[in-house]
């Protein structure tokens, strides 16, 4: 993994050197990790020609926990306590003599930039851009693996939820035990605040959990992802609760599972990112479901819950091999509940088996 | 409560004026909460002299949890899907034919103030500053009675947890049974993630807890916080595991709460912010414990689980009455272990008792 993140560093300074910079200043955190392995929120990493200079956060823990380990080839600055890590890391810089130093304007504030720039005095600053978050979206098979085992994570939770009693629980409970349950199972922690929605909230793309109870004859919408090793996926399922479920429930059911099949097969690569969006949204409005603002479809996936490509009825750009994705329409009926049925996939070319179905749990609608 | 808000509005309108600016954009979330009373991340207020617009994210579910609800005197703005709500609050601003808009450059990145510049061609842009921080300083006893609550159920779940088995138990799972009891109580969450720390991991300050299970002789040290209608607290207790604590451990313990005690003690409305730090400093250091780069003792805490004022050797200003802050020294001895034990109080004067402690668990060394 060492030469994986050296590699990748590589290809941030030939950015850097096209763009006229000598040095790079990383502060966001998932780009912080993916060039240096190392995850602490509120890490600065200073990339220049010859080295890599890792200024953690002075309030870790000395004996910490794997994630915060700094590879043997990265540097560690001093930072003073409460001290912020960008400033310290353009400290270094100045100490270097960086000339023009590239750095994220889609993540410093303005103050912090008015700040490092008020302290790298010499050096011009210029904006990185989203250089490393455009390096993140095809992933290596290692990110695959993670990401991999990041599903299997959130299958486990779910399966296990699904054989317990369900009816009388509030839908705050569930969500606790299937974070719980993810963590068992050998998650960093729950990829995002885990939402289940019964009743009226099935069916909601982002409900938080409330108290009701799970009731007989309710829709139950189960929205989770584990994180494994900082690559986090996203998976959602809805089931009904008892034996019959209504026709009205079989058929949205049915309707939702359609145009998020639609959406999954219309992966790959070098197509438009608009199509897999437009493939399940013609299901949807064919049944007369339409959105007033059409939410995407899906969107990248991997050390940031939600990152590019998004999955848009409006993005331009086509899907390569290898990006991870959600795939994730639903219909809801307010007053009355919903669908909604999400997968996280690989995009692979069809010699290679087309996409890679990560969250494996079934999609038929079980009555639990 | 609509008052209170609309008052704590008209204090930020005040500063604008002064500052030459019609309008204030707010997007960072505590701040928009504490004006609006509404909590979903991502959101905007757009402040006028007459008006108050919240721009939410386009994603929130339709009939959503209490703490998104809009306040009737505050008026919607339409954003469409996946759009930034600063963005959307910035062109109501220039329909609003707003001259010079006060924006908050430590919360906005440079990209997004670019962006939001470049929008309202016509106004001129200022830096509020943290003009509603400052606000936020000082508690109404609303807050404070939400404060107490969230320090009552995090006192109740650390209670329960300190009468079941501990021996034989990750940290992890430690945690997250204390994240859960906590929901149980009706926390909204836990206020940050618990920090379970036994062994050589106990007394560190920002432990992620691991899979190491608890032996006996263990210092075991938690530290975990319960958030209650938005306002979070913050406590640390340090056990030890088995009938016999070793004479190191007693003395220890013995020295860290003699420093909490005396930092506590220090409270007191028109104290430099630095008297605190020193005085529970003083007591560590009489014993040979001095911190190469020294953390402060503790820090503001209300809607931000860390906020101004900040009770560090070198911070300046004075503790007002209404404040609460934390106080939580701690000592590690790296290899060994250590101890650490915090409160959330509240600064009051003398006439009306002193300081007051909002979290009550017991900081004697329980043996367990």
């Amino acid at each position: 993994m060492v030469d994986a993140y050296a590699a990748r560093r590589e290809r941030v300074r030939e950015h850097c050197g096209a763009a006229g910079a000598d040095a790079a200043l990383i502060t966001r955190a998932a780009n912080v990790r993916y060039l240096t392995g190392c995850a602490p929120c509120g890490a600065t990493v200073l990339l220049t020609r010859e080295e890599v200079l890792l200024a953690l956060p002075d309030d870790l823990p000395p004996d910490d926990s794997g994630e915060h380990l700094i590879a043997p080839d990265v540097a560690q600055l001093p930072v003073s306590a409460g001290a912020d890590t960008a400033l310290a890391a353009a400290a270094a810089a100045v100490r270097l003599g960086v000339a023009g130093l590239a750095v994220e304007e889609h993540d410093l504030t303005v103050s912090r930039h008015r700040a490092v720039a008020a302290l790298a005095e010499g050096a011009r600053l210029t904006d990185l851009g989203q250089v490393v978050e455009r390096l993140r979206v095809v992933k290596d098979e290692h990110e695959i693996a993670d990401l991999r085992i990041a599903a299997e994570i959130a299958d486990q939770a779910l399966g296990e939820l699904l054989e317990s009693i369900l009816v009388g629980r509030t839908e705050r409970h569930l969500a606790m035990e299937l974070e719980r349950r993810m963590i068992d199972h050998g998650a960093d922690r729950a990829a995002f605040p885990v939402s289940v929605g019964t009743g009226t909230h099935s069916g909601q793309p982002a409900h938080q959990p409330t108290d009701r109870r799970v009731e007989e004859g309710d829709f139950l919408t189960v929205v989770l992802g584990a994180q494994y090793r900082g690559y986090g996926v996203s998976t959602a399922r809805t089931f009904v609760i008892g034996a019959a479920p209504a026709p009205w429930q079989v058929e949205l059911h049915r309707l939702v599972f359609r145009a998020q099949r639609a959406g999954r097969e219309a992966l790959e690569p070098g197509v438009e990112l608009s199509v897999p969006d437009r493939a399940a949204r013609q299901v949807l409005e064919a049944a007369g479901h339409t959105e007033p603002s059409p939410r995407p479809i899906g969107h990248g996936i991997g050390l940031e819950i939600r990152e590019a490509p998004r999955l848009g009825p409006a993005d331009m750009g086509k899907l390569d091999s290898r990006v991870p994705v959600t795939v994730g329409p639903g219909v809801h009926l307010p007053g009355k509940g919903g669908v909604r049925i999400e997968d996280t996939l690989v995009v692979r070319p069809l010699e290679e088996g087309g996409p890679e179905l990560l969250t494996i749990t079934t999609k038929e609608l079980l009555a639990l």
